[in-house]
């Protein structure tokens, strides 16, 4: 059988022997051509320059205007950020510029054309810049050419790529679980996507592949791991985007043990690939409990101090009818000690407690440990002794501020952990904790959260995670103190991931759905299938899920979640790039069965 | 800062300390554990052995019952698919199992318990099932625990990490596009999510990221590399799935010669990580015209001989006014000869007609060349000279069977193209290619196709895709004759992906869009973003996009494509496993601003 030959189809400019980041001295006088962008132009009348922008970096052009006529004239016309080739010479540079990997040399052009002219761009191409965000994501393209940006999608992939081989490495089977699903409304809620073949039915987003990772153990997967795409239709905060991307780890045979130490591998192995920073196994543990009464938070950071103290002894019987409310209906009195700011002004007080309002708190009491002698609203309530008692209790010296809350176990708790890291930040100290990371794993987790104003149930993580078996009897008399075999991994003070054990008994399940509420009918309805599946001999199992956003933001040094994903929305739910989402014809939605509902007044 | 030491939770049952598949010789003696399912029990009396099943592989259990009574009673008490744990000694078997690699051990079981019991299996879990596909997708989790339909699973993990391997190595940044985006219905249905937060509005899911892949070039980003879902709401055919997995590829300042041999070279290292097959570059090429001239098909299996034999030449000037009619309104008459088939019933011969039609022929002219002398309907029609010419021209001999069509140059040859295909089938050439595979490029199509009823053009790939340098002039003037820089990558007749050139000008996108007969109001309203992208500086560029399935469907040696995916839908669109799609409720609709529209009569 003779198989012509196809000619070769020729583009109309010189293909590039090198990149713009990769020429050194060894080079000197080899003959290259790059392709690139015109970053920066310097007519020096006598010398002119270019700097040829692409990913890999840049490197300098170089053209005599008096022996180049020609090329001086099409180096004159160029406009920044035009798409250029240029063939020439390599070599030394006059003045050096260490700064640059490509610093020792440059190119002496002896050819060079257009490739693609630029319009005048509506910002400038450079990493600090003062336009604003909205700009920058309606024009993302040209913002993504910002090396400052190219290296967070560089980061993200590394980190992507290292999971990828590390879970391999481990026995992981890496498995696509579906993305059009069923819609089980728990917990968030789901985008829903309608079916055009079986219309006035529905599919879902995922929320996260929880049911599915569980439904690959019971298939004897053994052991799982995804990089996926997940959904939540939540009113959106400035940290959260509608679609996020979460690692998702499960295992059969395991205890909470095993998960934890598999996910210290990874973090290890991501730190050292990324950032050259060897990290110990053996993270700090912290159970939620004991999270909430030092730190006031389920994701503390414990870089910094300033831990919670508990005064409910120390103004216990004080008189004071605040304290002594909070006390009797069950709360707690509680401070923290913010060293150094006993000089706060009345306004700077006032803020605090607005800031605390926002967590609950109906007020909030101050002590100021002030060379003068001590000032608070409160001291005309509390004996002589029990201000020597707090002082002493909250280590405070002269000098100091002791906030105190007396409230709710929770609420109390809450908001000195609030309080406690808005001090650190007005104090200064996360200023000095640049580049340094604090692991932690947060566990022991109450099973149920009760919500305050219905009393009812709700699943702390997700309504399968394994009750601890020390436990597994509250789980019918008194849920709400029934702990979970559920772990948290926290980074300085940011939730990373969590996980859990998981049900693999459908006896222990349904007695889960039954606490929080769900009738056997609406059991089966939602979840059957996984009752079902329960019962074939399911293995033990367990797992996490890591919030890929996060730890890139962690790893890249950045606190704008918009800076980690290549075309994220908006707080809105916007794309300011491509105008989504829109209006779409009347007939489309005819096809799918559904029309727009009236606009409510 | 004393952080306190958290208890190990502790599960119950014994860990394995190895799985079900790599005990070996050289284990002998050692004290294990094992975790897994009840595979097949055997009970001889005074011996009782259990198959215990993993993702690893399968070891024989072994008990005394003389000697180990109670051990026995929980043996005797197990059913298949329990989950249990399993602890013993290694000793060597008595009769030696060569076709496992655990066939030289076994395990004396010294002590043992059930993890989770297994309620009675809808059906058995073994690799040759008889049972209907619809079970085994209802109970996805049973069917997921035979061992040929995980190792499929495992084929598709390898084809993941070699392609995150490859390309990362070969500079690719891994980069996520959106999932969801703006609808822009060109070529597929869109799935459309209704956007609560903006009401009346609607995301689309992606058909394929074209349009991001395209803007990451412009961004800079270089090289890009993604394994991506894609979804398309169209009418299922048994081999497609209304999400899909892509394996796209976008290179800048390359031409199709790039792109080609980084394709190759990555097929060549998945060829032989995944089948230990050495694959050699520089895969054969044939242009669109010739594909379809001699194998009527755009995706031709080349393994298979049967080509394709023009006999306009042949026939003209017949006087057979079927033949004349064809010929005359500028259409072909063509033939293939299928090998040793004269012998062909009256019965089978309407067999082919019929195939032959439901690819739009009139008829199927034929003609059998016997021990007896030709049999033929259309002889008498036709001179002797022009039969012993048709043979001549078919190379046909005593024996063989030349089927005729007369038609348009596209039908013709694609029911020619069908014929051959199934004469291959029907004749049993097929069944002597196992594991054989034919590379092939398909390039140079046509930029366009034309609408048989309406005229209209529509992209034969999609709106973005370059030109022919050659043919530039042609767009504008009788653009269905234009050519494009498009290509097609087909293993043994299936085309596992194709990709193109861009457009990587601004005039000529515009130019491509009028031809296509969009306004240019619609083509800004569509797609204006992409349209002023490309007006700054936008780099030369081109990829490729990958079927994944397709891909691990090849390899896996599978005709099925539910048996590469985890979690496939049904043709219907169904999940027959979780239920959906499903009805949802009217509070989660009126949320979402939508309703349900009536059912049409």
């Amino acid at each position: 059988m003779s198989i012509h030959n196809i000619r070769k189809v020729k583009m109309n400019f010189a293909k590039r022997t090198h990149n713009c980041g990769e020429l050194r001295e060894s080079n000197i006088d080899d003959n290259v051509t790059l392709n690139g962008w015109v970053s920066v132009r310097r007519d020096l009348g006598g010398l002119f320059f270019i700097d040829l922008r692409d990913r890999y970096g840049i490197t300098q052009l170089f053209i005599y205007p008096e022996q180049q006529p020609e090329l001086y004239a099409t180096a004159q016309s160029l406009g920044q950020e035009d798409c250029i080739w240029a063939t020439g010479k390599v070599r030394r540079r006059d003045s050096v510029n260490t700064d640059m990997p490509t610093g020792l040399i440059e190119i002496w052009i002896e050819d060079m054309g257009v490739i693609s002219k630029s319009s005048l761009p509506p910002f400038e191409i450079k990493d600090k810049s003062d336009v604003s965000e909205e700009l920058r994501l309606k024009y993302r393209y040209l913002d993504l050419r910002r090396p400052s940006l190219q290296q967070k999608m560089i980061i993200r992939n590394e980190v992507s790529q290292v999971c990828h081989r590390y879970f391999h490495q481990n026995g992981f089977v890496e498995i696509e679980t579906p993305v059009l699903m069923k819609s089980t409304p728990e917990g968030a809620r789901d985008f829903l996507v309608p079916s055009r073949i079986n219309r006035g039915q529905f599919y879902a987003l995922p929320q996260s592949p929880q049911i599915f990772k569980q439904i690959l153990m019971m298939s004897g997967l053994d052991r799982y791991m995804q990089i996926v795409k997940c959904f939540r239709d939540e009113d959106l905060r400035s940290d959260r985007q509608p679609e996020f991307t979460q690692i998702d780890v499960e295992m059969s045979f395991v205890d909470q043990d095993d998960v934890i130490s598999m996910t210290e591998g990874f973090i290890g192995e991501l730190w050292k690939e990324t950032l050259d920073i060897e990290v110990a196994g053996g993270f700090k543990r912290l159970s939620y409990k004991e999270a909430m009464e030092r730190y006031g938070s389920d994701k503390p950071d414990t870089r910094i101090g300033m831990e919670i103290v508990d005064l409910s002894t120390t103004v216990n019987g004080s008189g004071f009818k605040v304290f002594d409310g909070a006390l009797e209906s069950g709360g707690i009195v509680a401070a923290i000690n913010a060293k150094g700011c006993a000089g706060y002004s009345r306004k700077q007080i006032d803020g605090l407690t607005d800031f605390a309002k926002k967590y609950g708190a109906k007020g909030l009491a101050y002590i100021k440990f002030t060379t003068d002698g001590i000032s608070s609203p409160i001291a005309k309530f509390l004996s002589d002794e029990m201000m020597e008692a707090i002082k002493t209790a909250t280590s405070a010296e002269t000098g100091d501020l002791v906030l105190i809350s007396s409230d709710s176990w929770r609420r109390a708790l809450t908001i000195l952990g609030a309080l406690r890291l808005e001090m650190a930040r007005q104090t200064g100290i996360f200023d000095n904790l640049g580049g340094t990371f604090d692991f932690l794993w947060v566990v022991d987790f109450p099973l149920f959260e009760k919500d305050d104003e219905t009393g009812d149930l709700h699943a702390m993580h997700h309504p399968f995670t394994s009750p601890h078996p020390d436990d597994m009897e509250k789980l019918d008399t008194v849920p709400e103190e029934a702990r979970s075999i559920a772990y948290d991994l926290v980074i300085n003070g940011a939730e990373v991931g969590g996980g859990s054990i998981r049900i693999h008994n459908s006896d222990v399940q349904a007695r889960m759905f039954k606490a929080l509420g769900l009738t056997e009918e609406d059991a089966k309805e939602k979840f059957g299938f996984l009752l079902e599946a329960l019962t074939y001999g399911t293995p033990p199992h367990g797992g996490v899920a890591l919030g890929l956003d996060r730890l890139v933001m962690t790893i890249a040094g950045t606190s704008n979640i918009r800076d980690v994903i290549a075309f994220p929305k908006t707080t809105s739910g916007l794309s300011l790039m491509d105008g989504s989402p829109s209006g779409v014809a009347a007939a489309q939605l005819a096809e799918l069965g559904i029309g727009l509902a009236e606009k409510p007044e």
